[in-house]
């Protein structure tokens, strides 16, 4: 049901059944390792390619997903994702093996919550009975594709972020025992004219700032609502970023409360990650493998998570545009037995 | 409302309230070229490049939709779309202009009739009130990025499509008058392991078969429930085997109203346009600016759109992938006074 200008409220308790994360190695060296459904130990999981080794994560978390929400594929009506990938092949081709009817989706790193947004409300307003949302990165497609080959080697500066090698996927019942999705804001396009691939923190703050102050005004609450409101992925300099525009509009975010997934997957005092993680995978592989759990537990009761995206091409980089940028925030509350 | 295992009934009466298509100098040849909100007299609209060309068009087409609504873009909850280009630019940056809350979506050419699905939905579940589709391409960004620069004037086999230089785009409200949207099926990926990026009727005929015989499986109807069924963008190749394939699986098509947006918009016997058109412009440009006309004035009480994507992207090509198809179906009805 819309709420406010840009929301959706959803009254009928859609319910994440099931979900799951499958990550890289690099991902199995950070703090969160325990947590996810499968870590692999090499970024090409025998595959030929590394495009290939990421459609073969989504199809993974995908079947691992089904696979706790009791269900079997033929049960879900539809699979809502996307990626990174120029036509976002990666979830074609899993999507593909899967067999259920697609809903393809684009909003870079804020495809993960761009689809659970989509998928609960579908089954909010009984436009389907079960329904899956999925997304993926690998951060050597994505390095290839949007910056530089990795064999160059080339040198980041410590603005950039490290893409995330992962997937999550998860099955949206209209009943059923998990956490349950309770509201979703989608964003607008927010571009504060920053031209630097290399600074997508910076470029996706806004955005994020956009999106939750329009969520707090669409449903009359406060930061204080939330247990945890976490982005996905501003990474360190984003995130600060975003403080410091909350505390110029007068938001009394709390910084003990307000974090970021790219903060969350790796050790950034080990792991040579720059600002720290980015790409579909980030947020998807940590709400799924990690958040919904503490949600599930009751260790947080209400959680929001941001996923933010940005909408840039190589082309549009290199024909001089700026980085649009986009945020979707998807609420996710303690559930009660369904 | 669910109806069946992968088709939306909508009983709400999701009216299209405002619609136009925008297109380039070869379509204003073609045979529609009357009905067109805006035809452009040379392909780079004075924009520096034909991307941002693109983007034009759709913003163009954007704008005019929305006057002719009678709304203002504040009034317009949710905008839905997508295009063939990488990380879909051309929809990205236009709704950067329209500032309107954005769920980027991609299904290649099939994007015209997944976000019209999409916004019919929101605004039948009462999840928008008014919410707007559209998607764009052009034919020289298109083959640029799919095949071969357009400078080097390679020869086309008479199986290739021509892409389609336009964009339209459409607003859906909760009341008002206009033609109606009933019916929405979502497609599957459908591949049967063809690898040749200029015969993309062929590739995608199997999809667009796929999502009819599902349409009418969940809706319990036959090919008569509809007075035209026009796939798009099959063209002549693809046309032809899926007229084989219905006969082959006894659906009884009437090949006198089943036809193609492809074999519309050009006329073949003067236009060098190889099997017709294809391109999400293409099948967005014949049914907001010819087809719903056609369904408003009478003359066609009830269609159905289905409109085929091939998901391919240059890489999976390169890395010897078959090309995964999807057809998403809409059903367009008469209004009656709002």
């Amino acid at each position: 049901m819309l709420q406010g200008h840009q929301s959706w409220r959803f009254d009928n308790r859609p319910v994440i059944i099931g979900a799951a994360a499958v990550v890289g190695p690099e991902e199995g060296k950070g703090p969160l390792a325990p947590e996810f459904d499968r870590v692999h130990g090499d970024t090409l999981l025998e595959q030929k390619s590394w495009e290939k080794a990421e459609k073969m994560l989504l199809e993974e978390a995908g079947k691992l997903a089904i696979e706790k929400s009791g269900l079997t594929k033929e049960d879900i009506h539809f699979y809502v994702g996307g990626d990174l990938m120029n036509q976002i092949i990666s979830n074609t081709f899993a999507v593909r093996t899967l067999g259920i009817p697609y809903i393809g989706v684009f909003g870079a790193c804020s495809t993960s919550m761009e689809s659970l947004a989509l998928a609960s409300m579908l089954v909010n307003s009984g436009s389907a009975k079960h329904a899956m949302a999925g997304t993926c990165s690998h951060n050597c497609t994505a390095e290839k594709q949007f910056r530089y080959p990795t064999e160059y080697g080339s040198q980041k500066p410590p603005t950039a972020q490290f893409t995330v090698t992962g997937a999550g996927a998860s099955v949206i019942s209209s009943n059923g025992t998990g956490p349950v999705v309770t509201k979703a804001t989608i964003g607008r396009v927010v571009d504060m004219g920053i031209k630097d691939p290399f600074n997508m923190g910076a470029a996706m703050a806004p955005a994020a700032v956009d999106t939750i102050e329009a969520h707090f005004r669409d449903f009359g609450i406060e930061p204080g609502h939330y247990d945890m409101i976490v982005t996905g992925d501003l990474a360190s300099v984003g995130l600060d970023i975003a403080n410091e525009l909350f505390v110029r509009h007068g938001i009394p975010m709390d910084q003990t409360t307000f974090t970021d997934c790219g903060l969350m997957i790796y050790d950034r005092t080990k792991q040579q990650v720059q600002a720290g993680g980015s790409g579909c995978g980030c947020s998807a592989a940590v709400t799924y493998g990690h958040l919904i759990k503490r949600v599930q537990s009751g260790e947080l009761k209400r959680i929001l998570v941001v996923a933010t995206g940005a909408l840039l091409s190589p082309l549009s980089f290199q024909q001089g545009e700026s980085i649009p940028c986009i945020a979707h925030a998807v609420a996710i509350e303690q559930g009660k037995e369904g």
